[in-house]
């Protein structure tokens, strides 16, 4: 069984009942996620061993918080206790016109002033076949930042292979300092995953005559994106999603991995959105999945893309689907008929 | 004023809040609900006088259920108690991509371990002018299929209509020996209800060119089918209901009703499903409404149609329309505005 | 900074949660509105100085109610105390076919049996720019509407502009009544608002080859419609919300402004409708904020419709938008991205 | 079986949730409830036939009201449909030295604008042996005054017993006013059924040395009381609850049965209060019940007292318990343990 | 650290929210609990290494009950997938003279028809020191009481600490067949743990003067008990709760071990009760960590009785106390002030 | 009418619902509260003009906390908005032996990390009479202690009287720290308000022979400590709450006002405790609300004292009640019978 470690940020979500604005919200639905902890939720889901890296302070969000990880199955022995806080986030659910929204409360978490030597590398990579994180971890800081290389050196010295989201975040820093912190990363990165925007807002690579807004998107210009990629930096593959927002509500979805000179599509699925968030962390996860259970490209991205359809219709960040209700639905049964 | 008995199991149905899977529950929303408990509860909405038929456990489940019928105006005074247990099913609702997911616990349930001689079938038909039961409960056991044996042929003897709506289960018998138990109770049938996958489930009877995984509905051979159970066993009405599945969350909604060797169908709906579940009992409720109301083969179909359309907008089981409301819509106001 | 004084009722608002129909309700979400309420909450979001004039029975509902408007910023400082009741009212969410039904119980509420007299109009106006409210008012009782007439005399003899939503409300009186009154109201109001229905049911003004039922709205016939408003009632403005109901749950919507012989007409969006109750008002919100910020007619129209589609995207009966979402949504970012 | 037919008000109940004020709330639980539909529901829970007789609107909360009272197995055959809206109270439950609030907003119900005439006793009356109401009904308006007249007589007439329970309701109707109408009704009563506090509020006849508001209760001041109703009006037996009111949380709870000359106490029992309203109703319900039973009073009144006791740790107005389970606390079993 | 396997049945808890009966339940709070699970979750909270044994279905409660234990730290790799259904259980909270009330249904268990040779104890048993069931899981069927026999015999012939908590469920078997099976049972046991009915209730073992339901405790009297049950069966220790029950929310609480001959016993806490159910399980977690950590007889006692009154406090069958927080209340620390 | 003005910090109060830990919670109540905004409320429920002051960051949290405190009609005109977060604090209730805990995440907030010259002192107690703040707020961060100082000069040359509640932290400073920073403080305060531990763990200042731990307290070694207290700092009041903890649920409640030499005590209540934070604040707004009004000294204390203890009956932080309810239980309605 391979095991994957992910090394990143684990925060507690609040998001009010049902479309209730956080401004019109008496309560919340408390849960736990975070980018690379939403990954290795998904692959230990499709029963491979997941280990997640982080530090947390030492109070009881951080105990309920390993509690629902390590339910899962996730390996949380190597977190590490320190730190003032836990980050927090606030999701507003969008429908219609109206956009979901994101407040991050999440300045000062304990990973954000974890440093460079808290964690040993070779002690955590011990069993490892795969390193995931994503450009969130070194936005958040410049020592989580720093934290990431000795990470991905460390991965590399011992023949791991790495994988990175890029997850651009404007609100964590600029495409400037983006670009050029994960310029130093990426030649660590065997295989690339990013979102239809995330290419050109971290390294200004960009598709022609694609309209992010307007929700067309030039699907043959992506193959270029990746290209340019494994140009620029060796990765071996680079996925991309390709996400059409037609609403807050409806979304249609598709993906493309490049590999060895060739782009290979997804089918593209029509989705009713009942939770957004977590959507591109599922289809991390279920990219990772494929390439390890050894199928064909095609078979790669059509699984990722099935997992990350699904999990939209589920709540909370973290999917919670099976590799057969995956493959049921990449073998076509779309149709959402009642299963009893 | 008519009097239907409707013979079956109810249950305890326990649906998490909202789209969460039932792996995600802390919490389940309860109500009572059963294929045939369903359809007495339409009737009883549409003025009829119907009576509900099972056998219960003695405990406050029992108690909560029978306060449960009781309160539409079902007469449950012909409900025996005993056996050990209520049977239980947990509803997932699906969205999307997302199937829904039934997880069945009903298994040595009071009805299913009830054998003939229990009910005393005369004095429960006493004043009935129809009865009416399912396919799921001669599935339940041999003794609960004996028992529906035991009620058609008192039903018979006495004169009074008999319906079945087949409403195979595969993961409560096989098709095999589905065929053999329906094909002799058959015969004691004047009105037969199905799906558009049952007569194919029960009695392998198929209309051409037709492929309900794919959402495609080829609705003239329906007619054929219909035909074919009439000639096998006798009946004098086959009305199916012909579902497209676009999505979990999104249908297409209509039926046919076959009679003297002719087909009508009605109306075509698209659906915005709330309730899935108990879609296809709330046709049967306006089925045999619409029959005894004396309305012509026409209106009959597109009454039931349009009943069984407003139920899928309606949580949990039991449809809670009146007929000026299915009127309403038959008469082609589905544009949903705001009635005040 | 411009005043704007809104008189009505606000009543205690009552709904089931989720799709449950209010005869399957074991609990209400509960929340204050009313017509001319839902108008003032929209125009202190919008930065505006709001006054909320009605009369409320002295007890803890009432102390309720003005929390939430004072929390809001609306000056409730000329609220009345005085009166038996509160008026209620119950919405149950349609879906699909099903229509949304509001069940009134607003008989002899406070504001309903306050006369002339009650109120110093002179004071409340002292710092007026405006003077809003809508057809309800008068509706409700003889000495209501004799009230909304001692209203709209003291604003012209002040020079405040006169703005009102015919909203009719056939529960509440006959289209023969509502015609009387609101004629004599009428001569005194600059801008009037109407849904497609109202000028039809109160005026009997009606566009040519429209069929709401069906969905179908034929814009143009709405400048037709606007113009004879002018003529008959001496308005320089009327604005004309155009809602075609696909289902409960999906509408397009957009709206047209007359001014100056001229129709101005909006984008046209396609909602999947959250809630629907309150979008009407949230029109007038953004209608009046428009006119009063100097706007164009075109940005005039176009704010108010793309304030009140965000509307039908919230839950309860206030909108809770800032100018910003508006004119984003305005200029035309209508994907729902996630913002973060 | 006996049965017993109940004739007054039921009305929406709401109440927030848990220990919230009602000026906090965000949402109300939905019940319904009144003085002579919880003694209805006491009945029907013991095994008797009762009937609840009343007035209520043409709308879909009266369709849950009659759901909910038929679903216990009470017989509502008789409720008129009718008038203008149905009644609501709102409860606030208190606790330690806050104290419970009840807030009414019940004029103009159907009921209380009901008049004689509109019901015909004689055919409610016919298979009745007892008739049941309390103090609020004629407290509601002349003219329901004058209907608990006409019904007082009729059973009268028909021989059949009579129990008014006084309740007195400062708020509905002053001391005076009470006295005066319910000085013509007592002589039709058989049974009285008071509280510590209404004799003397209603009538004027008040124990010696007593202090309710300090929680004092003078026992032998009460067999006074009722030796005096029972000389004024000529009841056969009167029964007086007795409450120690420590805080909201804490009560102490007995009762007296007169009779004969004679007084008969109960056990008294320290309460730890789940839901305060209703539980002199339920006190009312289990003396009908006792006495109808032919026990003799002694054992009545420790019936009363003991069911009335279980119904505080109960939530919502009607009371829940078999006498079964009232019989094993009468025998002394009050420890509360776990029954498994 | 101590390894500690536990053997037995997890179910499904189902209960009302609040103090609602579960025949007035819309919805019902759901969670995971049995007896042994509830000690394994006592034992890896207090630090040490636990696993539970059971078998359950192949379905979605098993992965949510499995992601529950997990969750908590204890190993679930010896829980095997099988049989039909998993149990489930019903809890109705009591309050005041109103006892609390629980509904089994969990005939045909999955771990209920389990047979010998199902489980390989000799794996399960690798690295243990001490095994832990009840007696509720003998009572469950012939072939689980036959299971239960196979591990004792396994556990002692490793030299492996055998625990029981006789737990003596009148609903699962009668005294007669208790005693005969458990006296099977007993000479494999080293520590017995009963509460104040069950020594008598199996054995017939009874103390002197003592009467339960009158919520009186002759503490004395047990050491005589437990003296007993060393003689009778050759336990070397044995502890016995005693619970005064005052009413369904007051219970004074306290324990007390028997061991080489000499009775300790703990303090007695006055207890406000929130959550009941599986508090005497609490204690059993406590003794046992008390043992295994070394602690003299009297700190045991201490520990394990201030850890089961801390339980009480907490809702759901869980405890979920440190050992800090325990210690603090031994300590002397009962005032309940707020920590921050 | 008096205008007062509290400074200090407001956060968003998190809070599983009912009794669960905070390490069980999967939703969290929200709030906002914070010792001065709590003294804010209380003050303008009385019917007082009331101010309150802070800093906090510009996002919807903050326009939801704003709009609750101007919904109760704090004037909030003079919050800065600026800052990085909000300060968090989770609620765990506790019951019974089990202390109620707190969790803080409030490092970094806005205020914390406001400046002297942030605010105009001179414009904000511009019709000022009273300043009130607590030691919370200087706990909070050097720069937050020196803008007490600075507020405490400004109102010392304004005239204005001013109330400090020391309100002690542990988590926040420790008694070394806390003791220099008040000391400085404390010159500028007439009115020191304390609960029976602050004094000695800030200034040392001890009664004899008490034990706060084991609920016991010597109330007149209290006296002493309030003449200490105004010898060393030339306070001219000094009140002091005397809480006995029982347990979480149960707490005896009263308190001292000490005034030109002597000492004036008030009633004690049991209280039975529904939500004990806020219970110290909702003491000082009845303390500053009675010596505002001019009541004399016995009166004073008796209404702060019963003030609060009405406060610790209702769920979150900010006290809900009425002049009128204050002085009923003042005057010695503590019975808690139901109003209505």
């Amino acid at each position: 069984m391979n095991r994957v470690v992910c090394f990143g940020e684990i925060m507690l979500r609040l998001n009010p009942p049902g479309y209730l604005r956080v401004k019109q919200a008496a309560s919340f639905e408390a849960s736990f996620a975070g980018g690379e902890a939403n990954v290795a939720v998904s692959l230990v889901n499709y029963g491979l061993d997941a280990a997640f890296v982080t530090r947390l302070p030492d109070n009881d969000l951080t105990v309920s918080a390993l509690r629902t990880l390590r339910g899962y199955g996730v390996d949380v022995s190597h977190v590490r206790l320190g730190g003032e806080r836990m980050g927090v986030y606030f999701v507003e659910k969008g429908a219609s016109q109206r956009p979901s929204k994101v407040i991050y409360d999440r300045k000062y978490s304990a990973i954000s002033t974890a440093a460079p030597g808290d964690f040993d590398w070779n002690v955590i990579f011990a069993e490892a076949d795969w390193f995931h994180f994503t450009g969130i971890t070194p936005a958040l800081s410049d020592s989580a930042a720093a934290l990431c290389l000795e990470a991905c050196r460390t991965a590399k010295e011992r023949g791991i292979t790495v994988s990175c989201d890029l997850n651009y975040r404007g609100n964590l820093w600029s495409s400037e300092k983006a670009g050029r912190v994960m310029s130093e990363l990426m030649p660590y990165v065997d295989v690339c995953i990013a979102n239809e925007e995330d290419a050109e807002k971290v390294f200004g690579i960009r598709p022609q005559d694609n309209n992010v807004q307007a929700g067309k998107i030039n699907a043959d210009g992506y193959r270029e994106v990746a290209h340019d990629i494994c140009q620029r930096f060796g990765c071996t593959r680079v996925a991309i999603t390709l996400r059409q927002s037609l609403s807050a509500d409806n979304n249609n979805w598709s993906a493309m991995l490049y590999q060895d000179g060739k782009a290979y599509f997804a089918k593209t699925y029509a989705m009713h959105i009942v939770d957004r968030v977590g959507g591109g962390d599922s289809f991390g996860g279920g990219l990772i999945y494929g390439l390890l259970s050894g199928r064909d490209p095609q078979s790669v991205i059509e699984f990722a893309t099935a997992a990350s359809c699904l999990k939209h219709s589920i709540p909370f960040d973290f999917n919670q689907v099976t590799v057969k209700e995956v493959e049921n639905l990449m073998n076509g049964d779309a149709s959402g008929r009642v299963k009893r």
